[in-house]
């Protein structure tokens, strides 16, 4: 439970810049999945008044963000980073609370978000990610001279964020989208999940005050609350608003995305949106390591009580798998623990896909269960035919929560058959000995376009928060294949590419000048340096 | 007029991978705008089954192409090059009858076209635009040890490119969208344009041998005459094309962008739609250089028969601009001779235009017209206030041809009112002195949040192709501002990024492998180098 001392900081409303809200918008309170009782305090919906204050008070806040030198756009992300340490305990007590997710958890999901800030903030304080490109003039050149002509990367202008329930911190008010939209020089305005509302405004707050400590425009940020989805919908509407990053149901995105396109004014829509990521098992890693893969799907499959965007959600078995494969993850699904479930609607949703998939699946092994107040569901391991499979599209759609499907197949053509029929996923795994990569190099290939990430002899679950990381993948995993939500690529989602031809080096952004004064990498008539001119 | 020798060449078909399509698709002919005579062969409009056939062909084709090493890609890219140079006269003479654009400018837009096929192959082949990134494994970082991360762009899959009519070449069957579409590895379905269809047919033809001549699989070209929408609408709406590149008119790029998002699986939408690119002239550079800005304007506006999508339409006059500007401009473009039309329909739409225009504001001076059979159009001078172009957002409205609007402002912040009222355009202009920039440095900051590129002291047409260029813009200019469609950042629009996680060397591409092969530059560790690891 969170204690009272936590309690008496939050307030229940949204924040506009500033300000408190103070409308009248619907009430709605957190629930603790862990015995179903109700969080104080209330929470008021935002109002459209205070939806339209904020979205324009980051427009005008847009200007003056912007034309932030690159160390002072840091040391906000930084000094964000260091508020949320600070909070400590109520944090963690509010959150656990919230989402029903251990303490350990939750302090390294705090962790993994302030490292997530910093990180932006030495790719910002670095510079080089601005792309920057210099055609000097050729004066003499025939028929025509060329004008000087240089370009980088310039913010977008205010983001609007919708926070994901699954990661109360590393994807949502101050997660992945708002520290790579702040960072780019966009100002942020959050629509927080009605799950932690708590957990929200905690860090909400942390965020405002330090915009205010360092004299930035209090419209760089501001969070609103909504019971329903009329303020999340209408933010996406709204004009002052020019991308959205999004993390949640297949649904919900493509409602927004659609509301994003709908606008006289277009613009990018972000959404992470539902994976079920397939693990392929070849033959020679089943005959050498059957038991470990299945300790580790196991791991992974339940890992967050199955909650992640990345969970295992098919295996895909070669023929004459061992049975003590599918026997190991049926007795570690069996002697499974009931899972606390972040919300009633994911808890239901779940436990009544798990009825429906018996219908489609043979139910091997499910875990404990627990009858009482509290949001449980049990693991679920299913087992289906590969013929089965590629007849019965709905057996490839998304179980969120502990659950995951076997599949056997009867040949090499069959495996390869079920990854060309798979839809677009944020990731795809393959265990394997490297005679399987050789035999299997056409299912290498068939994947790279199937897939954002591709991960040999491992586990989906855990993404690294580093350079490299894509975390997207094609339709419908996400909304946009050319991007993504974690590692520092995540940054370009929020800006755009601007040129500027025949102007004075003094009234180029320091980017662009001649002398480099920040050192960063550049283009210069097609080859990277970091000299000055 | 086309002579017979080029007319043998051409058959009047679409190009079906190595096939000529043989179905009874409505026909239609090429029109020479200078005299109004229709031109042989007929052309017939692909069948919805040969549509089917080349995206299929592209999807089969999509395979082995992106396999290619870069350098073979590189290679496809310089023999088209190389085959368009070698058809000489007949092209000219071909471009020149259906475009009614003189000899030199084909023989320059030709020029242009191949050195931008060039410009990618280059790019291609040295590599380091797929932006490759290491994060190396750290497998004693606590609490739990990093794996290893690599990640590199690679290609969307097939591509369907929408071909322009003002630029025969450089924006039509082997322009920028095929040439960064095919740089990037995707396969490309043209839809052709039908004002130019025998210069489409022979660069198609040269394309079709060169993949034929290197052994290519015949899907990765495919070339579709159309009359009307269908087949185009249809192109956008297959389930094999996996991205768009389009330029034209706001209503045809509005239409397919919806098709593209009402898809079942949602398509990036690359539309360059239309651009009004404003000119602000500064009150130092009005003081110091009106007649020369004048004379630039005229020579601007008029280039190409005003039909640029960059052409200067709104020039922004400061307080007490003198009257020998305005008189400047009126004597030229009275002055102006009868401008010979692309096609029925711009030219039509243009003298519509220019009556309704004068419903609006003052004509202070046309050109000389032409009342012969051709397609024949006067240049023309319009002038209005800024209170009246605030109040009347018609008057920002895209007049295609050889047309300009001059506002006069009263002071400073009606100068800045304007430009925070534009929408979106490819390009903004400023002519100043290096004063007149320190003074309107707030102008400069709007601009950045409106346009593409900036252009000091010169003029918006000549779209110069380099590594830094910009053609691309907020919307309604395009349809995503995140992207250029001239430059080697056009590549970009084709491509995704991909992560491997864990996958042992000799699985990954050429491009992630330690050794670094190609010795491009890479993303190591947050640090770039061109190091082998």
């Amino acid at each position: 439970m969170a204690d009272s001392a936590a309690m008496e900081t939050l307030c229940g409303r949204s924040l506009v810049g500033f300000s408190d809200a103070m409308g009248d918008g619907e009430a709605f309170r957190a629930v603790n999945p862990a015995d179903g009782a109700e969080l104080e305090p209330a929470y008021h919906s935002a109002t459209p008044a205070e939806l339209d204050r904020a979205a324009g008070l980051a427009a005008k806040a847009f200007d003056s963000y912007r034309a932030l030198p690159a160390h002072a756009r840091a040391e906000f992300l930084r000094d964000i980073a260091t508020r949320i340490e600070k909070i400590g305990e109520p944090l963690v007590l509010r959150a656990t609370a919230e989402s029903g997710l251990p303490a350990a958890r939750i302090q390294g999901e705090t962790a993994r978000t302030c490292h997530q800030l910093r990180l932006f903030a030495d790719v910002v304080a670095e510079g080089s990610w601005v792309g920057a490109r210099i055609d000097p003039a050729l004066p003499d050149r025939k028929p025509l001279p060329r004008p000087d002509i240089r370009s980088m990367l310039r913010p977008l202008g205010p983001a609007a964020v919708f926070a994901a329930s699954n990661f109360p911190l590393a994807f949502s008010v101050a997660g992945g989208d708002t520290a790579s939209a702040l960072a780019a020089g966009c100002p942020v305005v959050v629509k927080a999940h009605a799950s932690h509302p708590g957990t929200s405004e905690l860090i909400g707050r942390a965020i405002r005050d330090s915009a205010r400590h360092l004299g930035l425009h209090e419209g760089v940020f501001s969070l609103l609350f909504d019971a329903g989805t009329a303020i999340g919908t209408a933010l996406v509407q709204h004009s002052s608003i020019k991308a959205v990053g999004f993390t949640g149901s297949r649904a919900g995105g493509r409602a927004l995305m659609r509301a994003a396109s709908a606008r006289q004014e277009p613009i990018p829509f972000y959404a992470e949106m539902s994976s079920t990521n397939p693990v392929f098992v070849l033959p020679g890693a089943m005959r050498e390591r059957a038991e470990q893969i299945a300790a580790g799907l196991h791991t992974s499959m339940t890992l967050g009580a199955g909650q992640f965007c990345t969970k295992p959600g098919l295996v895909m078995l070669p023929s004459g798998a061992p049975a003590q494969f599918a026997q190991k993850l049926a007795e570690l699904v069996a002697g499974s623990p009931a899972f606390t479930m972040l919300n009633r609607g994911i808890c239901s949703t779940y436990r009544s896909g798990v009825q429906k998939r018996i219908g489609s699946a043979r139910l091997v092994a499910s875990g404990m269960d627990d009858a009482g107040a509290g949001l449980h569901s049990a693991a679920a391991l299913f087992e289906t035919s590969a013929d089965k499979f590629l007849r019965d599209p709905e057996l490839a759609d998304e179980l969120f929560g502990p659950a995951t499907l076997l599949i056997q197949s009867d040949n090499r053509n069959q495996l390869l058959e079920m990854a060309r029929q798979l839809e677009g996923h944020l990731t795809a795994t393959i265990h394997g000995t490297e005679q399987d990569l050789a035999d299997y190099r056409d299912l290498l290939a068939i994947l790279e376009t199937k897939v954002g990430r591709i991960i040999f002899n491992g586990f989906p679950t855990g993404v690294e928060v580093s350079h490299a990381m894509v975390h997207g993948g094609p339709w419908p995993s996400t909304s946009d294949s050319r991007t993504t939500s974690v590692g520092t690529m995540a940054i370009l989602r929020f800006a755009r590419p601007v040129c500027y031809q025949g102007l004075p080096d003094a009234s180029l952004p320091p980017e662009l000048q001649n002398a480099n004064p920040h050192g960063i990498w550049r283009m210069f008539d097609g080859k990277l340096t970091r000299e000055a001119m």
